[in-house]
C-alpha cells in the first residue's frame, strides 16, 4: 500500500467538503496553502466561475482534476425529460473534456417521477448511459458510475451495488467505470471481490473518501471525516491499491451541522491530517 | 398472487406499530377489532406483560404468532459479551416457543463495540446463529435472520442483503431461513431471484411491510404506510409468492413522527384498508 503519511499530493478536494457557500476559488486555493494536488468541482461552481476562468484557475495552481461532480439522473417521466436528461450529460461532458478531468462522475438518479418501477429506472439509466458513451470517447472523458448507497435508490441512484454498476460496464465496453465512495460501498459484503473485478477489468477511475458515523443523523448531510466513524478506511483503500489503484484519494464530506460551519483550513488542516494518518 | 382484498385475516400486527407505549392488550384487543388474523411482539412488549399472560391472552385471542423480534445482536467485544447475547438469545427462543411463533426474528447486530472489523463482526454472527441453532430445533423453533437495510450495517445487523444471509443459511442447515422485510431489501438488484432461491430452500418464513418514504427524514423512525412510499409493494409479493410463500403479511412501521402519534384504531383501520388495496 502506497505510504500517504507525507504529504497531500495525492489527496484531493471534492468541493462538497467546503460546503455550499465556498466558491471555487476558495477551493483551489485552499488546496494550495494546504498542498492538495487534486480537485473535483462541482458543476455549480463551475458554473459560478465560469468553465474558461476555472479551467484557467485550475491550471494555473497545478491542480490534477480527479473528477467532474457529477453527470447522471438519467430517469424521466417521458421521452422529453430523457432528452433533456442526455443534453445535460453532454455538457458535463464537455466540462470534464475542457478540465481534463480523470473521469465525469456519474450519479445515475433515481425512479422516474411518479413511478415505482426500479427497473425500468435501471433500464432508463443505461440506456442514458450507452447514449452518452459514445460522444464521451470521442472527446476523451471517461465516465464513473458512482454506485450509491442503498438509502438514495428512490430519489438520487438506482446503481447501489459495484457489482451492479460493473455489471453495467461488462455491457457497455470501453471508456466506462466506477467511482468508488467508501461511504455508499463499505457495507457491501461483495466489495473486496468487487474492488478486485473492477481493477481486472481497468475500471476504477476514482476513490472517495469520508466516514459513516454513529448515528447518522440525517440521510444527506451527515457524512464524517475520516477516522471519526466506522468505516476501515485502509482496508478499503488496500483492497483498492492491490486491484490497481494508483490514483488519487478524494475527499467528499456532506456534513452541514459538523464541518461546513467550519473555516476552511480547518476543514482542509483536519482533512490533510487524518489523509495522513487514517486512510 | 392470493387476493387479500376480502379482509385482513392473513395480515399481522407487528407490535411496533403501535409505538413504545402501547402495551400488548392494545395490541391483541386491536386486532380483534378490526379482523387483523396475526400478530408479532416484540420482547419488551411480552415482557411487560409477562410471557405467560401473554400467551393466554393472544391464544384466547385465536391470533397466529408470525414472529417474535427478537434475537440476534451476536457481537460483542469479548467471550462474556458473547455469552451473554447467546444466553439472551435462548431465552429469546424459548419464547417463541411458548407462543408457538412461526419463527424467531434475529437482528444479527452490528460492528462489536470500538471495532471497524465488518468481517470479524460476520463471522461473530454466524457463530452466534450456529451455537443457537441446535437449541432452537430442540424445541421446535425456527430462527429466521433478518438481512437490515444496509444503513444499520455498523450499528443494528451486518447481514445487509438476502443473498448474504441466504449463504449463511446454506451453511447451517435446518431450521433457519430469513424474514423479509421490503424496507430493508426492495431496493437490490438480486432481490427477485434470491427471494426464488429462499423459496427453493424453504426458507422464506416471514414477510414484513412497511413503505419507504421519500425524504426518510429519520434513519430508524420513519417508515411509511404501505402505499405512501416509493416500494412496488405488489410486485415483491409476487415475487414472494411465485417462490411459494403462503404465510402472514406482516406489518411494522417505525413512525414517530406521522403514525405513532394517532389512534390505535386509525392506525389498524389505515392499516387493514392498505392491505387490502395496496399490497
Amino acid at each position: 500500500m502506497r505510504d500517504l503519511s507525507a504529504d497531500a499530493k495525492l489527496m484531493s478536494l471534492n468541493t462538497a467538503t467546503l460546503g455550499p457557500k465556498r466558491s471555487l476559488e476558495d477551493a483551489v486555493e485552499g488546496c494550495l496553502r494546504h498542498g492538495i494536488g487534486g480537485i473535483s468541482p462541482w458543476r455549480d461552481k463551475i458554473a459560478e466561475a465560469g468553465l474558461p476562468q476555472a479551467v484557467k484557475m485550475i491550471r494555473r495552481a497545478g491542480l490534477t482534476v480527479t473528477g467532474v461532480c457529477r453527470g447522471g439522473m438519467f430517469p424521466a417521466a417521458d421521452a422529453d425529460g430523457r432528452r433533456l436528461a442526455l443534453e445535460d450529460n453532454r455538457k458535463a461532458i464537455d466540462e470534464a473534456a475542457a478540465l481534463e478531468s480523470r473521469c465525469l462522475v456519474l450519479v445515475v438518479g433515481g425512479l422516474a417521477p411518479g413511478s415505482k418501477d426500479l427497473g425500468d429506472a435501471r433500464r432508463q439509466v443505461e440506456d442514458g448511459i450507452a447514449a452518452s458513451l459514445d460522444y464521451a470517447r470521442s472527446v476523451g472523458v471517461s465516465l464513473a458510475i458512482e454506485p450509491l448507497h442503498p438509502m438514495y435508490a428512490a430519489d438520487r441512484a438506482c446503481v447501489n451495488t459495484l457489482g451492479q454498476a460493473l455489471d453495467i460496464c461488462d455491457r457497455l465496453g470501453t471508456g466506462i467505470g466506477v467511482a468508488v465512495d467508501v461511504y455508499h460501498v463499505w457495507w457491501d459484503p461483495e466489495l473486496a471481490p468487487q474492488i478486485a473485478r473492477a481493477g481486472r477489468d481497468g475500471r476504477l477511475f476514482a476513490y472517495h473518501l469520508c466516514d459513516w458515523m454513529v448515528p447518522t443523523t440525517d440521510l444527506l448531510l451527515d457524512r464524517g471525516m475520516m477516522g471519526d466513524g466506522a468505516i476501515d478506511l485502509p482496508a478499503i483503500r488496500r483492497d483498492m491499491e492491490a486491484a490497481g489503484y494508483d490514483g488519487f484519494c478524494e475527499v467528499e464530506i456532506f456534513s452541514a451541522g459538523r464541518w461546513w460551519p467550519k473555516s476552511i483550513d480547518e476543514i482542509l488542516g483536519t482533512m490533510v491530517a487524518r489523509g495522513k494518518s487514517c486512510i
